[in-house]
């Protein structure tokens, strides 16, 4: 039922659930149960408002007067974000950023399944990196007949990635995580999420460049 | 003058900036010297009408029925995101990730200037990445005395963040680029981008999830 709500709700407000359920987490660690919305909002640095907003999205979880349930709502964000299905991930490129993500602990606290990694480099092919032995790309086909999976993650270099890209929807992926600096074209049916590095380090620069220029004045 | 008029450009303008950088450089390297919005909107995928609202916040590059010089372009918007300042930079938390953002190809060749990296892992202390040793965290006070640095990449567990950020600022840091998994609070002054990874992969997760649920009807 909530599930079926979420479909018609703004992508905006998508991109701030993780944000959402990460305050809640921190939250439900210290022991927290009850929060109200204007808490919530100090906590967060966003108003009150837009959270009971956000959260009636999704059916509203608060009561008038006795706020949020941290644990419901922190369980019924999880489920909305899709966290308890266990996606099966691989990460294609082993290279300082690969290893680096395969190492990143977030990510199977949140419920992502890391399966295998792969690149064509001969340097790192066969080394272990978090319990799972690198290997070549030519294994790829056979890997996703036998185990299948459902994201990957593309720590490739931009000259390789379009066709890496292809090689893994011909595939059967779902959805792709983007580190190359470079947007891929996919079908519509395949999940996209790009990180432009350097995009949000020349974000950071412009900062720092007006902020160099106000104080000028 | 240009600088000028950027002060009061929207930030949801200036995200984009980055990806008209990135496209204006693929396309001087094509050889590609001019271009409509028209053609520019089928390339990146945003309708013509966008690019010309976003340029025109510049004082607008465009010459009706001409279209747009890209090297100009190319070379504002890089002003714009202060790229030739070639920022000081430096990496604290030199363990998988700030090794992997160490030898990012993409910060140098946008002017941002590596200049050191530090950790408190005698592990890592001393070893060399990308041509610069790895420095004990209490070499940071004097090498912000003798160098300085504008920008610090925060590649720390979430746990020190804090601690290293107001270390960070104390020294007089004009920037952060956050990669741990929980927002800083920092003064004003001080500019803030954060790469939350996990927040990310979540997204796409909910994106996955969705396209599950309808296919499924």
């Amino acid at each position: 039922m909530k599930s079926e709500n979420s479909k018609n709700v703004p992508m905006v407000v998508i991109r701030r659930l993780p944000r959402y359920y990460r305050y809640l987490g921190e939250l439900l660690k210290q022991g927290v149960t009850r929060i109200s919305s204007k808490s919530l909002s100090e906590k967060m640095g966003v108003t009150a408002s837009q959270i009971r907003q956000d959260l009636n999205c999704f059916g509203g979880f608060g009561q008038q007067g006795y706020g949020y349930k941290i644990e419901n709502l922190y369980y019924e964000i999880g489920e909305i974000l899709g966290l308890s299905r266990g996606y099966k991930t691989v990460i294609v490129g082993a290279g300082n950023l690969g290893r680096a993500l395969a190492n990143h602990a977030g990510f199977e606290k949140r419920g992502f399944r890391l399966m295998a990694l792969f690149d064509n480099d001969e340097a790192v092919i066969g080394k272990k990196i978090h319990g799972l032995t690198i290997q070549p790309m030519d294994h790829l086909e056979e890997f996703f007949e036998k185990e299948g999976a459902d994201i990957a993650i593309l720590a490739v270099p931009k000259s390789s990635v379009k066709e890496v890209a292809d090689r893994l929807v011909a595939l059967g992926i779902k959805g792709l995580w983007n580190f190359s600096y470079t947007d891929i074209d996919v079908p519509e049916h395949v999940a996209v999420e790009n990180v432009h590095l350097t995009d949000s380090l020349m974000t950071l620069a412009y900062k720092l460049t007006k902020e160099e220029m106000g104080s000028k004045e």
